[in-house]
């Protein structure tokens, strides 16, 4: 195949550099700049981490003096306010580019389009638009987070084709092949956190760490636990103890909680009932910069999750099996709605074979209610 | 697209020519015939109904005279025997054709090869393969039928992606989309019988006909009903009385038999257990000539088919739903496998998007026993 030198040439670099780093960035977006004069790539950067230069930034000073006249193509509209860095609307005006093209404006509706104005009120010719969309789903995670300061929930599970994510023993592996767990690993890297209720915890004793052939990021391990019955000898607080958040209710035992404590886990109280609050607790993990949160529950938590509106998409391998067992532990555990035209639906569907798995991605309606 | 002519370019419309006549040749075979004579088609010809002609036969026919120094494609090895007409392979001789390529050989491995002996001992020039697995997969079920004498069985069926059929409340309407539900009346005319359980029957009376915008087959109903339960007021029985076949058990009302066998249905006793005996009954259909069967169950009929390990292929539809309730109706309903490696597993599997859906095809793999 010979691709055709376009603006979605050049603006394709720059989402494949922006992407190869999402996971990085905190609770920043992803972002890809390619800088061209007369045809050739002069300069390139992303966003590699936060508090790190824009890739605008980058891609200006790997230039130099050849941004002079060029035309600079960027993933995410470049910013215009002073952060931690200076506006970089304004160092693209500096730095003498002619055009700048962009994929996406600012998620955030109070600054969207301030951007673009101090270029254009600079004369310099804009372009927005150019892979919107695959720019766009790249940032999904920050997109949501830096709109409603909660965190972007990705439910990930593994199933058989009749819904159970075990046998009535417990007896789980595998259901999915290695290709499909090789995918979870990276989707742990791609995520701030990974969220588990105690019944998993107790149950396999998972690490809850990012296994690849090559070195990749650690999420942070959020426990789901009322009750505070996470063991203090547990694989995840002996290996992570200074990172691990366990979210629990105001009647979980105070003793336990410092005993906890004092291998380093944080302990977050969500709600007085008996069961956490979960509104309340990805309240409080948005105000503490947890952007995103890969679920990775037992059917109880991934139930209560659905019926609490709060996962925002779901990653769902199937491996070609049936267990059967009405007792099996199930995909999702909870009441279960009345007619099936008030059922849980996902939209913007994708279906792809992994090995010999399917996986289904989806996002949940905004049920009306 | 240019399709380049080859061989395949003519078998290809020898297999659609077969493929479309699926499910009006009962017992038979689908096969396809096409005659080309100096690179220009002479002679088209498909087996369109038991007892009629073969695909060679019509395909001679329409060419004439022409068919003299010509090449005969046929999707299935023309058959040497005389049956209910003269052998094709010996027709083809007289014709004065000089080349014959086959997709397939006579799945029959009693007779498999002698057809193409009897043109080669003629000094006709024979080809076997062309398109071989599009042509073998066309008659997936004859192939079936013909070397085991039981029918092949078709599950289909169409759950949540939890792997229900229903909600708690017994609310299934509708869980697929109206692409997924004009597939499935297809399926039925493609099948020879229609096969549910009573409880099915009980629950939603449905009337098992074929309904397309066009005329189309109707399958035989077969009901699985231990203890002769189905009303003979069922619209199944006052619809398709005198086709219906109810398999039931040696210990069912006799009364009862009768009082459906007045309206035409035909009642077979199969095991002298609480349950019917779904080998016997398989044994049975098989010698009535039921050579295919769409098997429409609910949980309870599909869990102890997969488990007495009698169904052939799987075509599973999931709307894209989650209903929970662990008492909603399950896709299967059985015991369940202890072991994760015990499940039973689909192989050949291929997905795809049906409007809104997923379609699942795949065949289970024999077990182990």
């Amino acid at each position: 195949m010979i691709d055709i030198i376009n603006d979605e040439y050049f603006m394709d670099l720059a989402i494949s550099m922006a992407s190869k780093a999402m996971g990085q960035t905190g609770i920043n977006p992803v972002v890809g700049c390619v800088i061209t004069n007369e045809g050739s790539i002069v300069g390139m950067g992303a966003h590699l981490r936060r508090g790190e230069g824009h890739a605008e930034v980058q891609a200006i000073h790997m230039a130099g003096q050849r941004a002079f006249g060029g035309v600079a193509y960027v993933t995410l509209e470049p910013c215009s306010h002073y952060g931690k860095t200076p506006p970089c609307a304004e160092l693209l005006i500096h730095s003498g580019i002619k055009k700048v093209v962009v994929a996406t404006l600012d998620p955030n509706p109070l600054v969207a389009g301030s951007g673009i104005r101090l270029l254009e009120q600079a004369g310099i010719d804009v372009v927005v638009g150019v892979l919107e969309e695959k720019a766009r789903k790249l940032n999904e995670k920050f997109n949501y987070y830096i709109t409603t300061r909660r965190p972007f929930v990705t439910l990930k599970s593994a199933a058989t084709l009749d819904g159970k994510l075990a046998t009535k023993s417990g007896s789980s592996q595998w259901i999915s092949g290695p290709t499909a767990r090789a995918e979870v690993h990276t989707l742990r890297h791609q995520h701030e956190a990974i969220m588990i209720g105690v019944n998993t915890l107790l149950k396999d004793n998972p690490s809850l760490t990012t296994r690849l052939d090559v070195a990749a990021k650690q999420p942070i391990p959020i426990i789901v636990d009322a009750q505070l019955r996470t063991p203090v000898h547990s694989k995840v607080v002996e290996q992570s103890g200074a990172r691990v958040i366990i979210v629990t209710t105001e009647a979980a035992s105070e003793e336990k909680a410092e005993q906890l404590r004092q291998h380093g886990v944080m302990i977050v109280r969500c709600g007085s009932g008996k069961q956490v609050d979960l509104h309340q607790a990805m309240q409080w993990l948005g105000e503490h910069e947890i952007s995103s949160i890969l679920l990775e529950g037992g059917g109880k938590l991934n139930g209560a999750m659905l019926e609490a509106g709060l996962i925002q998409k779901m990653i769902l391998y199937y491996g070609m099996k049936i267990v059967g067992g009405s007792s099996s532990p199930a995909l999702f555990e909870m009441g279960g709605v009345e007619l099936m035209q008030d059922a849980y639906e996902l939209e913007s569907v994708e279906v792809e074979l992994v090995g010999e798995d399917i996986r289904i991605i989806g996002y949940p309606k905004r049920q009306d209610d």
